[in-house]
């Protein structure tokens, strides 16, 4: 692959990792939620039902015409009584996944929303369109085209790098975990718990509500896994005074090739585990990665990739934030966020 | 309506409203959350798929069949450094809705998780089986009968005593709100952003998965809200030793009459808002809780009835925890567990 890596002085902490859960209590200014974004979707012409909402229930006349909301999306949010991010740390899931990536793992040890808090960033963790706790649309007619896929954990155990290709058997004891991976695979059926539904043909709401975010809470910084690694990209290059610096975890798509001149202002650190060149997918999403990030390199501004491996953090999986060793990662981002002047 | 309403000593309580979102910071000793409950679910003899998750994504394969996690539950927990309540206290929702119902109110007020953790409760707040992080089953074929239902704003409206039988319009100008009524009805559009789809034939898993929960965590106290009335009154019936208080706030069904003895120790707590003789459905729900609550009485039990309006709290929709006096009457019930030498 000819990708520039280029090792940065906090790979020097790489062989230091946090310890487990600090004895130090959560001290919040704030918490609260709300929902964000969406529009009005009308069903006219549809015939009225009588519903029982539970078998002994009182029935009620249901009327399914009217006005719905869809294409919200829902946002956490934690602001810690003693602030030392910059700006309000925003982080945006994967596909098939919400918020939740970023809690507890699914062995029980916490995640990075609890890290960066611990750290006195304002933290807004979200549910995108579609997934969780932003709703989906349930009308007849659906107002999306397509049928929502949900995966299986034998799908995530091969797809996000635990196991590698055809890994998978029933039996966990046949499973072929990647030599030294670090994601809690004895959790994996745990972790299936927590997927969600996903549409492929919603792209273009799930940015709106986006932007609608970036709108209300930016400038910030902006942490991207997976499939928000295009929607965070994109953010970034239509918003480009408000998204003051963007992290893009294992980005599985990256923003607009014609657009790069708008992140020439937005430094940019992207991050990608192990195991990549042995994957069926993953050596193309790296390398579309890596000509983005040249290409943004070009146009003036300043990416700084990450391979893991190469800065001697070993056996990350697809989902980093869950993997054994986060904390050590999490170190690595933070120290970078404070390279560039918005950490103190 | 025969029913006896007991006043309550904390009526005295009823003109001290609590100040809006005090500065006191939130002081956690940890956070987090988890899925629990649910079980796998196995699809067989569907075609391959191959889905680009994307538009310009890595095309993937992916196999339909194979195990999916389903039936889980979504609990996040919020733990104070100082613990002033005497257990957990374990927030469970109403129908079509999710743990956002005791987050921020839609108009932007603090919601009750906020006022008990401040209060020094430990606090578990949940989505549902199928609903909000809690997941869905999108599969074919799908595990549970029938559709599930989105309801519109309009719908929630009239249902949930903001405005009356009939009073919805489109034009907010035009709407008929109850005279006095606390609900934020100009957030009524945010409100339906928090909807969730429903399925009305998912009582048993919805049941089983917050058995498991109750297993986890209790002995604790018990809050719930409408549809949940029934998971609740239920769950203590089955698990009489670890429920050790039970407060039903506008309770839509109740438990298993042939099962009222099992509640006679576990002090009930029973609220109800305003506007219900006025209603279509609501004498019919309020009189099954009023036998209810009789029926345990006689088995030995002790319920406390409150009608807001009765005890000089008046002008409460359903939505009791996002109306304008929603602080009142957290204050209520937290005095009224106070009484049974659960809050110190």
């Amino acid at each position: 692959m000819s990708k520039i890596i280029r090792l940065l002085s906090v790979a020097a902490i790489a062989g230091i990792y946090s310890s487990s859960a600090p004895a130090e209590p959560i001290v919040l200014k704030d918490m609260g939620s709300f929902h964000i974004g969406g529009k009005i979707f009308k069903i006219e012409g549809q015939p009225v039902e009588t519903v029982k909402f539970t078998p002994n229930g009182v029935p009620a006349k249901i009327d399914p015409n009217g006005e719905y909301a869809i294409e919200q999306m829902y946002v956490q949010y934690f602001i810690p009584q003693d602030q030392k991010g910059a700006l309000p740390l925003l982080l945006w899931h994967g596909g098939g996944l919400t918020g939740v990536t970023y809690e507890t793992t699914p062995d029980g040890r916490e995640g990075w929303l609890n890290y960066f808090l611990r750290k006195g960033w304002p933290v807004y963790n979200s549910d995108a369109v579609e997934r969780g706790r932003a709703g989906w649309p349930a009308t007849t007619p659906s107002p999306w085209m397509g049928k929502p896929v949900l995966v299986t954990a034998a799908n995530a155990y091969e797809r996000f790098r635990i196991g590698g290709d055809k890994s998978w058997n029933d039996d966990p004891e046949k499973r072929k975990l990647l030599p030294g991976n670090q994601f809690p695979a004895d959790s994996i059926e745990q972790f299936a718990k927590q997927f969600s539904p996903r549409w492929t043909t919603t792209d273009e709401p799930v940015m709106q509500a986006y932007l609608q975010l970036v709108d209300k809470v930016c400038p910030c910084v902006l942490l991207v896994h997976s499939q928000s690694g295009k929607f965070g990209f994109q953010a970034a290059q239509m918003r480009p005074d408000k998204i003051k610096a963007l992290v893009a975890v294992e980005p599985a798509a990256v923003g607009n090739d014609q657009d790069v001149a708008m992140l020439k202002d937005v430094p940019t650190l992207m991050v990608y585990g192990d195991y990549i060149e042995q994957d069926s997918r993953w050596p193309k999403i790296r390398a579309t990665g890596a000509q983005f990030a040249e290409a943004i390199r070009k146009a003036g501004g300043k990416v700084d990739e990450v391979d893991l491996p190469k800065v001697g953090i070993k056996g990350n999986s697809h989902m980093v934030m869950m993997d054994r060793n986060n904390m050590q990662v999490a170190d690595l981002i933070n120290n970078w966020l404070g390279e560039q002047g918005l950490y103190r």
